[in-house]
């Protein structure tokens, strides 16, 4: 038993919430996107859960069924999280930014400016992006992956180098003295990357944790792993299963390792979508209910995973023993087994799908202490050192999430009472940071 | 006699105020730069003088005397505007960004959402760069003006036909008929420019005032009247005489009508900066007492505007009957003629540069009378349609203003006493737009 507390984060994808129809809800605001309110509503409940940040994927491009469900990000995640910084004072917010599509001068900037004025809480996930129809937003074909690592690499160096470029001494503001600042403490970085450049220095003091903190995202290629054992203080990542997790946090720490750093400065932050309810049965029926559709039309994948075909007309009755015992979890899938663990408790196929297995992230659906057993088995196993958590409905989910899943993990001390400090990096616990880190080499 | 108001924005240059040593002023803070609690009284003083927006200039690279003085701009000026957007109502954010260093879809979705999360109070002043400091910063060398303002054509064009691609009515958002978009009218732009391109679209749906405003700022070259005339509902000025203000606002609104536009829905702001004070005597020694070895340095500066020697020894005397006699103002520079004026009031040399006659706009120092009289002859000569002021020091200098300056012009019924609407585009009296302006071709 030691006392390390598990972190949590919240995705903010959408506004609405991880179920496809979440928008549509009857208690939901259809025109929440566009509503900061909302997302100073979200951004407060979480506070009160003592999340340690607020997590802002992106895709700076439309895609999916925007008919029948929603954009996949905010409007614009540094933008709206910023308005919300002076109404929180605790919660860090952690957004995307592309180092592909973004001058690392202006990532600099932006992500300091706000690290400044919410008192040292801000973060930047720094991805690299591939997508088509992305890159044309740009007016860019995509770059291969060696360009766009390349190009990732050079851009946080400049970032970090900015970031430290005003000496955390440098400003006197002795106003009998009259000097302001002290002009050798603000120095060029002078880098010249084969992508990306910049002169600097970068005009903005430290804020209260040094400088934003580094995320990354994505799965465990050699070339992401590079980007977060060297650089990343966060990883956030997409795995369903313990055993993937366990494997994945390994690598990532091992990279850090490799690169000269402590292996406890990097927090690997696993996904989970929850539906928090009295019952599984209930929880079950929220999800049916706004995005039934959905699910129903992804049963051919179930099948798919199981190695059985499933009868489109059976879709409410329960596997058949025969099914059963002829249905193989799909190795590729790490989803599939715990699909079949689903199916094999009774649930009807339809129930089965509702319960997630086909998502983005392993879902818990029912009563608070379901949640809390899954957060703490995977704690414990050294799968995670903290989770981002996509509730199903925002608007109601959250308070849900916070009343009853975080006072278990608080009862059974794996989770914090009160925000260890003010700072994103106290909250992660992490150790302050100005300028690129100098074990790195 | 018509209803037409005057317009006031306000300049927020760097935290501290127009003065030298605005920083160094006792009751200021010296860490205002960071302090964003600063800016949000700042705003919240202008709102109540209605002031129709805060103006951002940027630099974005150090400059100038720091050591003594301060850094020349907001640590950023989008991040920092958004972070006072939900603790004002009325008041427009007017921030530079640069066509010149910042990627079009970038510019378009950053300012768009501050546009819709402050309900239609946002405008972006657009601007080329060709700084090689700046260009530094980007690790690009300065293109030429010819490429410079090509990209800015292309750069204002994509951004606003990506600002009209989420058409007004595409948002159904009906939850009991399971339609959250309309797709066929969220449509891609396919603009591909000579240095620029995106496919768009974008999304993000209308602000109250349809989209954001543009504005643009500079000395009227044709290449930037050719912007302003095309696109430009604001346009910022640095102006020292009413005939050199009338001469280029006519400029302006000709372009316009060139461009197909109404003049009249082009706002011609020029520039002021004030020290409102009991008496002339007391503002110049207000501005004496924060910028006093900053003007004296610029005795010689002085002298040559005028064509006479004067002698570092006599400052603190007024001008001799011979110097007056032989001054002339220089032709090349319009604040000579001020300057001359004011010297042949009978002010030491040493009170002459206290005048401001050699800074960056016009000058006003004295009881709020003065600053009405100069708003209302330059108002009334049609030498601007308003004015951006820049206060001496932000923190006492912007109640005095709207205190003894904003009823002034209140009583005789030149300035509005109550808020025109809630959106920028309301508060300049310029009309809604939506993606590009189709009389322009």
């Amino acid at each position: 038993m030691t006392d390390k507390k598990l972190v949590l984060g919240m995705g903010m994808i959408d506004g609405y919430g991880g179920l496809h129809g979440a928008w549509r809800a009857p208690h939901v605001n259809p025109g929440t996107y566009a509503d900061v309110d909302a997302t100073v509503r979200h951004a407060r409940a979480a506070e009160r859960g003592k999340f340690a940040f607020l997590f802002t994927p992106d895709f700076p491009a439309v895609r999916g069924d925007v008919e029948h469900s929603t954009i996949s990000n905010l409007m614009d995640p540094l933008i709206q999280l910023t308005a919300v910084a002076r109404e929180t004072t605790n919660i860090g917010f952690v957004a995307t930014g592309s180092t592909t599509f973004q001058e690392p001068f202006n990532t600099a900037r932006q992500f300091k400016a706000l690290d400044v004025l919410s008192h040292g809480r801000a973060g930047w996930n720094a991805v690299t992006t591939s997508d088509p129809a992305v890159a044309a937003n740009y007016g860019r074909p995509v770059a291969d992956r060696a360009e766009r690592y390349q190009r990732a690499h050079e851009a946080i160096q400049i970032v970090q180098a900015l970031w430290g470029s005003w000496q955390q001494d440098a400003w006197i503001k002795d106003q009998a003295a009259n000097r302001f600042i002290d002009p050798t403490k603000l120095q060029p970085v002078n880098l010249q990357g084969q992508y990306v450049a910049s002169r600097g220095p970068l005009a903005i003091p430290p804020s209260e944790q040094g400088q934003p903190v580094v995320f990354t995202s994505g799965g465990p290629s050699p070339h992401l792993l590079s980007i977060a054992g060297r650089y990343a203080s966060g990883f956030i990542a997409e795995v369903w299963t313990i055993e993937e997790a366990r494997a994945q946090r390994e690598l990532v720490r091992e990279a850090a390792r490799e690169a000269g750093r402590d292996p406890d400065e990097i927090k690997y932050i696993a996904g989970l979508m929850t539906t928090v309810a009295p019952t599984v049965r209930e929880g079950l029926d929220r999800r049916l209910r706004y995005a039934g559709e959905v699910l129903e039309a992804r049963l051919p994948h179930l099948g798919a995973m199981l190695g059985i075909r499933i009868d489109p007309a059976r879709i409410d009755e329960p596997l058949t023993p025969e099914q059963l015992a002829s249905a193989r979890a799909a190795p590729t899938d790490p989803r599939s087994s715990i699909a079949l663990e689903v199916a094999r408790q009774g649930w009807s196929a339809r129930d089965v799908l509702a319960h997630g297995v086909i998502d983005f992230h392993p879902t818990v659906v029912g009563p608070g202490k379901l949640h809390a057993d899954h957060l703490q088995e995977w704690f414990e196993a050294g799968a995670a050192d903290g989770f981002w958590v996509t509730p199903d409905i925002y608007e109601d989910g959250i308070d849900a999430f916070v009343d009853e899943v975080v006072p278990i993990l608080q009862e059974r001390g794996i989770y914090p009472t009160e925000y260890p400090g003010t700072t994103l990096r106290a909250n992660l616990g992490v150790p302050r940071q100005y300028g690129p880190d100098p074990r790195v080499t």
